[in-house]
């Protein structure tokens, strides 16, 4: 396991000593503490905690780590989960028509400022599929209709499933999925949305904003859950707009607003930085990573 | 009228020629223009012009002046407003239990960084009295209960009334005030809300922000009408928050927002720089003023 | 001329009367005023005007407007420009070592979000070539050492002077401009900056902000002028850190700070909304477009 | 010690096992940890801790804590200190002409939110005495030549002391104080700037940023140090401006900024969220506080 970063992420009815209990665990085990970050959520008396080791100090493998570590875990009622930074998660970007999300997230992975790997695009529609051939990732155009919705539904998971994938990204993704799909991923599908949720859920939010006109218009990426944009709020943003901004103007402002807020997600997500409770998700900021 | 500066805000359809018949207009009665702003809503092909004139080169009166106007304004149907430097507004202030904005008003406001006068502080409730005391301001106690409503609103009527108010500011009054009392002043109430609308309408918002674990709280200085929270919106800023902030963090961080989002909008108000068009707020920046 | 925007920029000295004259003169000429934008400095005493004009319902050549226009800019003083909207703009592209900037303007003009068309990249390295061949842009690898600096700016002046070039943008090219290169396209570069100038001017900026312990780190666009980072600032952004950030951490938060600084500074100075004055740039918001 | 919030602030060399060593011990001791928050300067191999107790499980005194914590301190090299939160902090304000930050503090103060004691406003002028009598708070006139520099300053630090004063807030005092009364109090006095420095140190910050033309204005709180405005920055902020705005105009959007940063900053002290670090400020942010 050597010159790994290993991040754990542990939620737990909060109680005297976790701090102290959990850091001495690891500390026994040979690891250096990089980084080790708590929340209490005193309201609902919740405990929460990232922490980032550095596996060079010792000789534990994976599954002798898990295991002893499943001591501490089972008598303190933790939820846990464990990501190896030598694991290269699996990425898919689902778009529609809108490819200013799809460029972005292209050019950060082929720059090396995303840690994963875009494995496929799949699209309801083949438009974009130059800039997929730009960066040389695979296209699928997989149409749909209000009738073949399930038989498509069916080729994305298989392309999921096959293609081994950690992370769905919808970059501007304009059909609604199945819950059977969206239940089949939990915290495994990012969404963005472009309004300042809760604000103008549903369809044509800038149109919306123009006609109540709001002085701020933004963006939100979120965990997909079958109620349509109301799943945990990982990033969030605005900027100031005026009222000679016509609906068009607010989307061309949107979408660098866009482009910032589902990058920011998506690299969050894939440095194991949130932990989902209930429908709030906890997002560590970065730890000097 | 010497050394005054003049405001007219103008709305009308839009048509060829308007800035220059009305710059025209203002030139040929001698006035400096100190600025001339527009603004055309091309989607409903209406024209908003707010023009500043410096009367020093001119010896029009004001009658004369607004009589002349309609020679242009009836024919080109203006809804059009003028206001003139030297009139002090009067403004009445309504409180509940929240000192933030109170404060942040009075003390802007003997400071001269409002231009108005400050005439009295209305509360249903006695709690804020002391405030009024320390910046001398009359401070009136008019308590409300379902039953009374109507008496009480008939007092705080004749209060505007008698004291000749030009602007009514809710700064965190909790009370909902009948639609009788908002339409009798119409675009002459403001309120603050402490959410950034049209997100958490209603009560409770740094409650429900917290609930729905938004990235972002926000504040909404918008005009009352009788449809509650869904009036012109005419100032709007957020901050951003974590997962970390309970209700009550929330509630701190915001009501710094709230303070600056509804001096902005008295502001605003009070320097005519807002036309109001249907449920949309058009507010002209500063123009070097 | 038909079915163009014409845009005139005007600058000079103050005085009664200039809004009536101007607008008069372009609706008697049949132009319809699409937008009017004015700005007065009072302590300079000194005019400047941005007009928009739709060319629909007039007959007026280019060249009789133009010579026609003398009659009112040569007694009023004017310095003035006019552009049309059918003349695409050429524009330049010089970089060093960092893909960000360029692969958004790319991205931006490819996409129909720049009114211009990127005619070549130009870098004192070959190491961004295959970002140029994505988009199929031809890429001139121009190095230089102290001893070719000469050569090398007359080559690079030669591809600017043979390509028709309008507008040059540096974007992160790290190599300082010689005042004969700089001073013969004033107003035609454009440079990044990645800091919130005047702080942290020269080289390491981002090293330096991690010193200093800012607490915001920021970018900034401008005209290239002989004096190094001290040209008229067109746009400015930050965003906030912390002490946890590392300078690594602040190169890559404040690479989506210069991104989006560098594109609207670009926008602004391809729609014609900049007026330089003295070293102050005055930058009119878009108005409807 | 009973019901109280103990703080520890911990600076050392960085090494294996220091986040269990620390916890441990407090648990050990009985404490129950309510946040444990660190940062690893990696660059400068150099640990900081910030820990805060919950005294109600305890019966250990403040003496015993102190001692028994020298075990661990003083292998591990700690820098330290601890605070308790029933020691209510003395504050004295130093102003000179400008009321804004005043009126802020005072209020803050009054209303609760900050959590101090404020003893006394000091100035070179009497300007501000009746904001002073409004909220009851002593007003020491003292003003200064540079002849009685000396005799002013060992007259403020008279005043300090009886009055046992914890912090001193410069909230735009207008006087350079000597090198012998800032060391005299490290880390005890905290100054507003009006720039975001490092831009515009010194005089006229505003005067300069007009004239440099610069599309944001901001303000720095640090610690005052012997080098004018180069001391550790606590807080910063910005606001946007444009071409349009006179000094006196930042000057007014200015004051909003500065209340804002200086309040956040004497709170962040309050609270014991700041180690020092050569000249940084490691702001730890409230932990659910």
């Amino acid at each position: 396991m050597k010159s790994q970063v290993v991040t754990f992420l542990i939620k737990c009815p909060d109680q005297k000593g976790l701090v102290a209990k959990i850091t001495n665990f690891f500390y026994n085990k040979g690891f250096n503490i990089l980084s080790c970050q708590q929340y209490v959520n005193s309201l609902e008396e919740t405990y929460f905690m990232r922490v980032r080791l550095n596996a060079a100090g010792t000789e534990i493998s994976k599954t002798e780590l898990e295991e002893s570590f499943l001591e501490l875990a089972v008598p303190l009622q933790f939820k846990w989960s464990v990501k190896y930074s030598n694991q290269m998660q699996n990425v898919a970007i689902m778009v529609s028509h809108t490819s200013h999300n799809l460029y972005d997230l292209l050019e950060r992975s082929k720059e090396g400022r995303l840690n994963c790997k875009i494995k496929m695009i799949i699209s309801n529609h083949d438009k974009l599929r130059s800039i997929a051939d730009m960066f040389q990732v695979p296209y699928y155009h997989l149409p749909v209709t209000n009738e073949t919705r399930e038989l498509q539904e069916a080729q994305i998971i298989d392309l999921i499933e096959t293609n081994e994938i950690d992370l769905v990204v919808m970059a501007r993704y304009m059909q609604i999925l199945s819950s059977y799909f969206i239940n089949r991923y939990p915290e495994k599908i990012i969404n963005i949305h472009h309004s300042f949720l809760p604000a103008f859920q549903g369809a044509n939010p800038y149109k919306r904003a123009y006609e109540r006109g709001v002085k701020l218009i933004g963006a939100t990426a979120h965990y997909a859950t079958e109620d349509l944009d109301e799943g945990p709020i990982i990033e969030q943003d605005v900027k100031p707009v005026t009222h000679d901004s016509t609906p068009s103007t607010l989307k061309r402002i949107g979408a660098d607003i866009e482009k910032l807020v589902l990058a920011r997600a998506v690299k969050n997500h894939l440095q194991h930085q949130i932990i989902v409770s209930g429908n709030r998700a906890i997002v560590f900021p970065e730890a000097g990573e």
